[in-house]
């Protein structure tokens, strides 16, 4: 039995960048004297006409942890993820939240499961000081299965421009400090769900290896909010640039904080992979350099700071690591693990 | 056979209103200083600190058209539907489009597909002059039906404070100014695709109804833009509101641009309607109050004016209709046929 891959699961992430690359062109058109940078950043940038602020624009979705959401009866979790995501996808950026609309598709509306779902990310939304400004509901009988439905967020944020984020301000020798995950979040589950159905695994089931917690409560964790650490890091340090570790794993990420000619040079003994990801990787036999490049194997968020500042910020943010740094690369692969 | 209903074919409309009043309060609690108004208009509203600007977002679907772009293998449309769909809505509140981002999500990525989809977006946000800032790309395996997809679009517009549209702008003796639709725009599907099934109409098929035309031509005309319509109007008349005539027909839109105890009065026989829905009501037997709470029966947009401004609003704008006026209204029926 060989082991499973991201692509051998049903995800391929080269066909996406094959239909973007088809209409780079196009979308390049759209540009107006307001838009900053280009296609590839953790947001999008547009400068507020007359004054120096600069909205931050980004929509994710929470992929097929959604189907475990079913399963399981957890449909908070992912309203709770979507907003997780986009605040932290707007962080990346410099950015704070301002407002989040949501966009919810399904076959027929089920009103419970769409107060949960919906209703969580409200809370969410209170929580991080964000404006739920609207949404869509859309009932499309027979595009979905029964009880399947799928989510979108869009989040907008702002930030003064001189503390945009910018991969350009990155130098060779710059720290690398990286936040704990609380799990998958909301990237690689296609994965894991294959490794689950494959290997057999219950999960519902109280495992060792989880300390006496079960699979499903370890896969159904929220995505971390970043807000608060960010804030506190900002504080102490010199921040550079973040990168928020989602879809595409590490070397899917990491560069996208990075200026061309840089790369990361990442101490994997810095920090213990939890449990869950071993314990997937294995049942699935999914070769190592797989794991990392499809889940974030325990490091959600990566902030690039100035190496001086390293000490300060680890004092702040306890449970803030340091993982490796900045130096520079010539290959196609930028994330090197030592 | 009896008749066919929007809830019969699977959409039931008071499900989502349900749906959403559980959620009401929470939703509330995210409220911020920056937020103009509430839940029920066509965007939310979000006051830029330090500026007279008022942001506008909006989200949408483009439903069950979906199924009839791709058995027609339409998809171009779709794209060009969801920008123009979110540009009207903003359009409802006064603003001008600044950016557009999008959701595409599937069970396996067809690179084809996607460059005509968001190929035809970003042509349709230069033709408006809007950014397309970003998009997620999302596969899924299992979610969908093989070949199905789903989209979501969110824009961003903007508009200086005192030109945002306000329903209590309007008053008594308002006259009421129609903007012709191309078709079903985005909205009623479901609807449509029932009766075709129902009626086995045949989509290839040249109708002598439609003057040769085919239905599944008729079908797949793009949502109409008013941008050009309503810069027009807005130079030569004193526009107190907008409603876009989407999802929910006449009395689920119309009222969203008047005041409490303020109603419409419309005279149907200012226009023809167009033989699309006529043609698809009768095959259907759906009833008449089923067909101007489903569809747009022809007008797109209804623009609520002075109504000495009336005349010259209609020599501005040759398309344009005088369909009725606003007048007090006391009853749960907001929307009265004349």
């Amino acid at each position: 039995m060989s082991g499973l891959t991201y692509k051998g699961s049903g995800v391929d992430i080269t066909r996406a960048e094959d239909a973007l690359s088809r209409i780079r062109e196009r979308v390049a058109r759209t540009k107006r004297p307001e838009v900053i940078g280009g296609i590839g950043a953790f947001g999008g940038l547009f400068k507020v006409a007359g004054t120096d602020t600069v909205l931050v624009a980004t929509t994710d979705g929470v992929g097929t942890k959604l189907e475990l959401a079913r399963e399981l009866d957890r449909h908070e979790v992912v309203g709770t993820d979507l907003v997780h995501h986009c605040v932290n996808d707007a962080l990346a950026m410099g950015a704070e939240p301002l407002f989040f609309l949501d966009y919810f598709s399904c076959s027929k509306l089920d009103p419970e499961v769409f107060a949960r779902v919906v209703g969580a990310m409200a809370d969410a939304c209170a929580a991080h000081g964000c404006a739920l400004l609207g949404g869509e509901t859309a009932e499309m009988p027979g595009m979905y299965r029964e009880g399947a439905y799928d989510l979108a967020g869009f989040l907008v944020g702002s930030v003064a421009r001189d503390q945009l984020l910018d991969p350009l301000q990155v130098g060779d020798g710059d720290a690398l400090i990286g936040l704990p995950s609380s799990g998958l979040h909301t990237n690689g589950y296609t994965l894991a769900r294959a490794v689950i159905d494959r290997a057999g695994l219950d999960l519902a089931a109280p495992l060792p290896e989880l300390r006496g917690g079960t699979l499903g409560d370890a896969l159904m964790r929220p995505h971390a909010s970043y807000l608060g650490a960010v804030r506190t890091l900002r504080g102490v340090a010199r921040v550079r640039s973040i990168a928020h570790l989602t879809g595409g794993g590490w070397e899917g990420n990491l560069p996208r904080a990075l200026p061309p000619g840089l790369g990361a040079r990442v101490h994997r003994d810095a920090w213990t992979v939890p449990p869950l990801f071993t314990l997937l990787g294995n049942a699935g036999a999914v070769p190592d350099a797989e794991r990392w490049d499809t889940w974030n194997m325990g490091i959600g968020l990566v902030a690039v700071i100035a190496a001086e500042d390293a000490r300060a910020a680890l004092r702040a943010l306890p449970d803030a690591i340091a993982i490796g740094h900045v130096e520079t690369a010539t290959g196609t692969t930028r994330v090197r693990f030592a």
